[in-house]
């Protein structure tokens, strides 16, 4: 263990302990390099990793503060056991029925997939709409549906520059969100039967695509905070015909793991050694806590092995469907292959979201959306330990807008789904994020809604609905 | 033959003799009766007949007149001969070589596969957009995803129900465009290996999509009046395992060819008896000559075989991507695909043509492009004829924008394309229309642009070009 790990450690035992409240200042760099003895270099480095872990936070010109919610009363989740083999996907049937629950708009959003629509700017976005559909002209809206409209193009590839990761002009392909962009570079390097490594648990939208593409999954294990397990990876990877694996870096979806920049070095070194290409979803990257954004896999990409998609529709412009991947060595087959399915994302809505990148305040809009979802996990944390019974296990993730509740064993996940159903309040069940169907005591809950007392009260119910098991 | 269609015939060949002139009006029906001695209901048969070939077209009010540019100086082209068994389809390198080429915006856009922008009420749809973004409710960007804008699925049950097809509430996809809905369909219904019908020449899209779903293609030839030659299909169903048929029943890509309602029938019995789905492409449906659109396949659907898929994109709002599918029995599992590889088209490019459709005039338009494309349709044949060289033989479709030529056997499509191209002129070479790399000595050239000085002088380029051969 390094010496910035060592003493990152002692804060975080500092923070877990109580020594450091929630929302207290952290020691300045000058103040704990001196009365720690440590140099100010190590002091950043265990900050930074601090930050990461998602234990503390930077406020701009004042330093870092214990986050607000980071003492969460009840214990993070397991990582899921290790599989072995490859299975063939049938979970299709599964998920739709859940999903087919979530369609009334009265019931409490917990098992939604997206955070509120409220949270986002979509009058200054139909601004962008209008000034964007007076400037463009007739030729540009056949002319923009083979290549993306250019100004959104640039943008992008301009938010890629910012966090270093250099594009060829030619990398991206502008797609129907991040979904169409998976799927595509799914078809990309894989033919029906081959094996794909992908994460347990894993979004169930992964599961569906592999079900229908005839791929079969290999499931790596995902620790709920450091993400997916390196060494089960590498494993598989040794003894199986794996052609691609697909995960999420940042901010994993249900567990909210995120890999460690170590670790993204030694998955990247790992998968370019076996020339396993990475579909890297990173479509929560924007929703992190704290003052930097993670890099993704794709920064460390110099054998166009990486196809990294990310999409607008958790951050801006739920809806509108665009999405992208900067496809690597596999950009012009993903984009012949995107022409030939649905040949382009709507024009007017990649140039109204152009227009808004160019003068609606993304970042702005970030900050607060980033702010609001951190203040709603908060408050669903503190109302699980007020509800839920002992033994529960509650993932604290440094972003993103999900929690994974793992209940005691004896609680039936798809039972609590249809009691809780019953009372008007939607989850998502755990099995449905397993092509083995796994994970029959836990669920993923969705806090991407303004907390009111309907919330608590679901939660209340929930809770009383627990205890019935 | 029946009465009318005897009847039908001797109007046609005084047409064709000029005994009838162009823009003529065609003997009313009473006089017809009493002139020919038959009865009203023959004359209205056998006029709604030549209607559907092109050749009369009727005037609000003021009865039928022969059609402005009926006579063509060209023959049509013949049927394309009759091939056995099923083809793998490897066309994909050729065709994006060809559509690469149609990037540029300087060139003359014959090659083209939509009409000119400029003849699409952008402005007014742009308008509509506003207020559709106005009166989108936060949560409905959402919701619509799942099914579709509403409102949308409303206004395009409506005009199902106008043209004689009741659909079931649940039986619309709201897809991206209709490229989606003939990719879904044909998913939904087949599997890699397996054998579909499809036309000869055949969108080159429809190749395109059968190659990368690794689906044999089984051509069964178009007329170039008639449609696809059911004797031949009746044929092929008998021997092959054919598990879909694809076709485009009015106005026909590359052809303009529709089928008869009497041949309409015929398909769907046959079809029926074998039970072979319908993927029924009818993009052009709103694109036809004369008083009465066509009636699709789908209209005599009573076992929900047919699978209707039709779009915006040539009508009202390219760009928009913004297509749908009537689904038959097949709509379920459709909808599925589309929530595990797009989700959803754009929802604000749903509610702005939901928008127009119930404020915007969208019939007026309709009647304006149609007489706009009528008219070029003429332009163009009257220039083919002055620069064409003698044997040259071009359709005449009764709708669409697209004429199909037939050049002497000594020219070579591939070639004339490359040349033109040279010159600042794209058009779309024969080969790109077929599995096996037939109609080597055509061309399909658009005419959906507005013509000009620069159409004709284009045309007399290709004139020259061929003479060379």
């Amino acid at each position: 263990m390094k010496r910035y790990e060592r003493f990152a450690d002692e804060i975080a035992e500092m923070i877990r302990s109580g020594v450091l409240a929630p929302g207290e200042k952290v020691p300045s760099v000058r103040h704990a390099s001196r009365t720690y003895g440590v140099s100010p270099s190590t002091v950043f480095q265990a900050y930074y990793l601090l930050e990461d872990r998602g234990l503390i936070q930077a406020r701009a010109r004042s330093g870092y503060f214990v986050r607000e919610h980071v003492r969460s009363a009840l214990a993070e989740p397991d990582q899921a056991a290790v599989l072995v083999d490859s299975t063939e996907v049938s979970v299709s049937e599964l998920v739709f029925s859940v999903l087919a629950s979530l369609k009334n708009p009265d019931t409490v959003p917990f098992g939604s997939a997206f955070p509120s629509p409220e949270l986002f700017p979509l009058p200054r976005l139909a601004r962008s709409m209008g000034q964007a559909l007076r400037s463009l002209s007739p030729h540009a809206v056949i002319a923009d549906m083979t290549s993306g409209n250019p100004a959104l193009r640039r943008q992008i590839a301009l938010r890629y520059s910012v966090s270093g990761v250099r594009l060829g002009a030619e990398e991206l392909v502008i797609t129907n969100g991040a979904m169409e962009a998976l799927n595509l570079c799914l078809q990309c390097v894989t033919e029906p039967g081959d094996l794909v490594a992908i994460e347990a648990p894993a979004f169930y939208a992964c599961l569906q695509v592999l079900e229908r593409l005839k791929l079969k999954a290999v499931e790596i294990p995902v620790h709920p905070r450091d993400g997916m397990d390196l060494g089960v990876l590498s494993h598989s990877l040794e003894r199986l015909p794996i052609k691609a694996c697909w995960l999420m870096s940042n901010l994993q979806n249900p567990l909210g793991a995120s890999l460690s920049p170590a670790n993204k070095h030694a998955l990247y070194a790992l998968l370019k050694h076996h020339q396993v290409p990475l579909i890297e979803d990173d479509v929560y990257a924007e929703l992190y806590c704290g003052a930097r954004a993670p890099n993704p896999v794709k920064s460390l990409d110099d054998d166009g092995l990486v196809m990294h998609c990310g999409s607008f529709s958790k951050s801006l412009a739920p809806g509108y469907r665009v999405g992208w991947v900067a496809g690597g060595r596999y950009a012009e087959q993903i984009s012949r292959l995107k022409l030939m399915t649905t040949i382009s994302p709507s024009v007017p809505a990649q140039a109204a979201i152009a227009d808004y990148l160019q003068h609606g305040g993304y970042d702005r809009h970030l900050r607060k959306l980033r702010h609001s979802l951190e203040m709603q996990q908060g408050a669903m944390l503190a109302s699980a330990a007020r509800h839920f019974p002992p033994g529960t296990k509650v993932s604290q993730p440094a972003g993103g807008y999900f929690l994974w509740c793992e209940f005691p064993e004896r609680v039936n996940a798809l039972q609590l789904f249809r009691m809780a159903l019953e009372q008007g309040i939607s989850i998502a069940p755990g099995p449905i994020f397993s092509a083995t169907r796994r994970f029959a005591n836990c669920v993923r809950l969705n806090y991407g809604s303004p907390w009111t007392q309907a919330s608590e009260d679901a939660m209340a119910v929930l809770g009383h609905l627990l205890a019935s098991f």
